[in-house]
């Protein structure tokens, strides 16, 4: 197995955990306008409604929109299927909630430490994962041939992506993304190049710690 | 003085010394095959096809081009302008030379210790400054009004362009920047809202260090 020459690392999920994050940041709001909702269950709901509305940008129904934006629109879709009259809230408050692209990225990585070469989200690709975009303009980026990037994940539908640019993939295991639940993408898993049950063991794996 | 919220810096001339970089870099090249000719000198000629090949792109008359394709065209312009035939060189040695993108700031930042927040250069924003969407792109990915975000850089055209897009501006002295000479952009001179003599300085003046 050839070592790659650089990792992409998809961040919500894999490097931090997003559902732990967004249930506790939304327990206020809850108890608030929608009293006796899980905030777990809640950030379930809300990520679920997030593939069809990027699959909107990426068909091209809809031009590319930031992440905020959409998940914007999520959340108010979301509060209101359960009978909250969005426009009475305060908009502060759902875009607090909502905000998610550089900005974000760069407070996480500062409130957590965590030291990146670069971002090359969607807002540097103007794509969404998993468009062959998204994958291919992050190797031609770093100037690398897709085969010396490998990207690291912890959802198979991304790796299987970006095996299908002909990156390399290294699935890292996140038994508490879904809660405990099948992972919903469990249909794509296949025999990646590397697995691990942590970031750490990947590290090992590629000789890197 | 409202303080920015963030600083964007430019980093070839301000951050990193480019011109004793690209002469110490050429000096081999030159040595096999131009010889007797000064590298700083050609370091500057190469550096004055930049805006024009620059403004092409900004323009329209050709679509956005990476920095490095620029680079590479410029450098093959400059060494056929001295009499060399650019098809008889190895192109890895032209190419060599050229290379300017993100894939090269990741690595010089590795190789000087530098950590930025995040790389919003010409690829993230898919124009060339002085283009306003260089500047309001950063902006906006940084979720900023402009006027809270400040460029720090050692050319006034880049100042008065990030101005004129409502940005804050930041001179910081490079005085050998032209090799001494006076800087071509000395006429777009103005009233800064910061100005010093270097990067500590600046910290100074915005209270973080």
């Amino acid at each position: 197995m050839q070592l790659p020459k650089a990792l992409a690392f998809d961040v919500f999920g894999t490097v931090v955990d997003w559902r732990t994050g967004i249930a506790d940041q939304v327990t206020t709001f809850l108890s608030q306008h929608l009293p006796g909702t899980d905030p777990a269950l809640f950030a379930d709901e809300w990520r679920s409604l997030y593939p069809p509305a990027m699959e909107a940008c990426r068909s091209g129904r809809r031009p590319f929109t930031l992440l905020d934006r959409l998940h914007f629109e999520t959340l108010v879709q979301l509060v209101e299927s359960k009978g909250v009259r969005a426009a009475q809230l305060d908009e502060g408050e759902l875009l607090d909630l909502s905000y998610a692209n550089i900005a974000l990225m760069i407070a996480m990585n500062r409130f957590n430490g965590l030291v990146w070469d670069a971002i090359l989200g969607a807002e540097f690709s103007r794509s969404y994962k998993p468009a062959p975009q998204a994958y291919l303009r992050s190797a031609e980026a770093l100037c690398l041939e897709p085969r010396d990037l490998c990207l690291v994940a912890s959802h198979h539908s991304d790796l299987a992506a970006a095996r299908a640019c002909g990156l390399q993939t290294a699935y890292v295991d996140r038994p508490m993304e879904y809660g405990g639940a099948l992972a919903p993408d469990r249909d794509c898993e296949q025999a990646w190049e590397w697995q691990a049950n942590d970031l750490m063991e990947l590290a090992r794996q590629l000789g890197a710690a």
